[in-house]
């Protein structure tokens, strides 16, 4: 599946006292990663598949994350974001944040297509992923190659 | 274990343009609650528990979070904050969060104690959380305390 | 006017490599104290001030502040916001935040009332603050009734 | 003097329930301005600075904004970071935040070059900003170029 790869220096203002990275910060970072990622997708950035898809937001449902070697203000790094799983209404996402050739921090996200819904309670709901986003990271593609393997064999 | 109980009203800057609240937030107000849990327990500020035990902060290892009901702007929720187990130098917290009494999000964290080192790398390094931070508590001491308390009625 | 008064304790999340906060926090506190003085004097949370009025929110138009003392996380401090002047569709909000008895921070705030304008490229636009809300604040029927006070004396 | 200039884009976690960039946010982007401007004249990182002239921080004691035009997520805007005056022992920065060719956020920063001070109350002192980093930023040449000027006169 598709990767996006940004270079990020961190910042005076994402460290705490100890002059590291403030945690929560790291996953502002994942979280532009996501959405960059579905712009590299599809070519659309996430307002316009908003206003495209009537698409509200991707919440997170599940995160799970490890920090491994903290890093430091004016400390290079660079984060590699990509899907490793689309699910009917919900996908996997997974971030690498290396300094140099090391693994510093890995996330993994689980998140949800949300519509906007009048009816329900928050105004809010899940909703399948579009075939044609799904399709924009490589969906119909794999699905292809694989029923033509199957032919072949 | 001791809980550290806190009520939090959801504000407009912890929300995104979906008007729910944007989850990096999330692990703010939960690392606010890890740190006033320490101050529970042991009657000391995380500045001064930094004076007193060279310590240099608890930063997070791991982190596991799921996200349940959305909270919007405005929102009054409540987090209970308590340590579920100590290691040796890391110890255990979880995080829950309710709208009134519905579970809204959950979060572990995994930290470390850690020191100043100025022979390493990072000028970090983990140790052994203090005898006396572990007994704040309710580890050890306490209990004989009271049972000391016990035999001598 | 009305002034809005909040402890606030000064986190770790606050504060920045040099362990004292960080200046853009600062505003976030300030915000939360304007959205809290209108709850205040209309006792209407901002969302329901958004549904009631279609407002969409107050955005910022100018901004002053003066930082006189630093604060580190762990420091004790209160906030007092107060609207100082109404105009037809801005206003004028003062923030003071103390260290003790100590102004430490100032800041000044022209903030517009902002609605929906579908017309507009933006889909934003200024509009003339509420009567309902201008009042609440002890506006013009508050003095009339010192007035009426006066005269009875 | 010296002009830093950074293209950004706007990012969902930048933007409040209205859909357009929480305003202390920005500042958090100027900040960095200012850090990357210090960089681009010295080729020193803030964290070697801090090394190389026992310095703290450039904490800010002053600080006015403009918001002329409001951005939202998926906006690409351009941010201009220049010193416009040194003093003693502080310095005034100017950013602006341009949309296309629009000016859409001002802001002016006076901020203080600061040491350790153990002896002072805060543990923090200001200190005349260093000849190296000041010439860094084009003064030095300016003299020069100054007299030269007068020579030829």
């Amino acid at each position: 599946m598709l990767v996006y790869r940004r270079k990020l220096r961190i910042e005076w203002g994402d460290c705490d006292p100890a002059g590291i990275v403030y945690f929560p910060r790291y996953f502002q970072h994942f979280d532009t990663g996501t959405v960059a990622l579905f712009e590299k997708a599809t070519g659309l950035k996430k307002i316009d598949m908003a206003d495209k898809f009537e698409m509200v937001g991707i919440p997170m449902v599940n995160i799970r994350a490890r920090f491994i070697i903290p890093s430091r203000y004016g400390d290079d790094v660079e984060i590699e974001s990509q899907i490793t799983e689309f699910h009917r209404s919900s996908f996997e996402v997974r971030h690498q944040l290396f300094r140099g050739k090391e693994l510093a921090v890995e996330c993994f996200e689980t998140r949800v297509w949300t519509v906007r819904d009048e009816a329900s309670a928050g105004g809010l709901k899940s909703a399948e992923v579009p075939e044609r986003v799904r399709e924009a990271f490589g969906g119909k593609e794999k699905k292809t190659a694989a029923r033509s393997a199957k032919k072949k064999s």
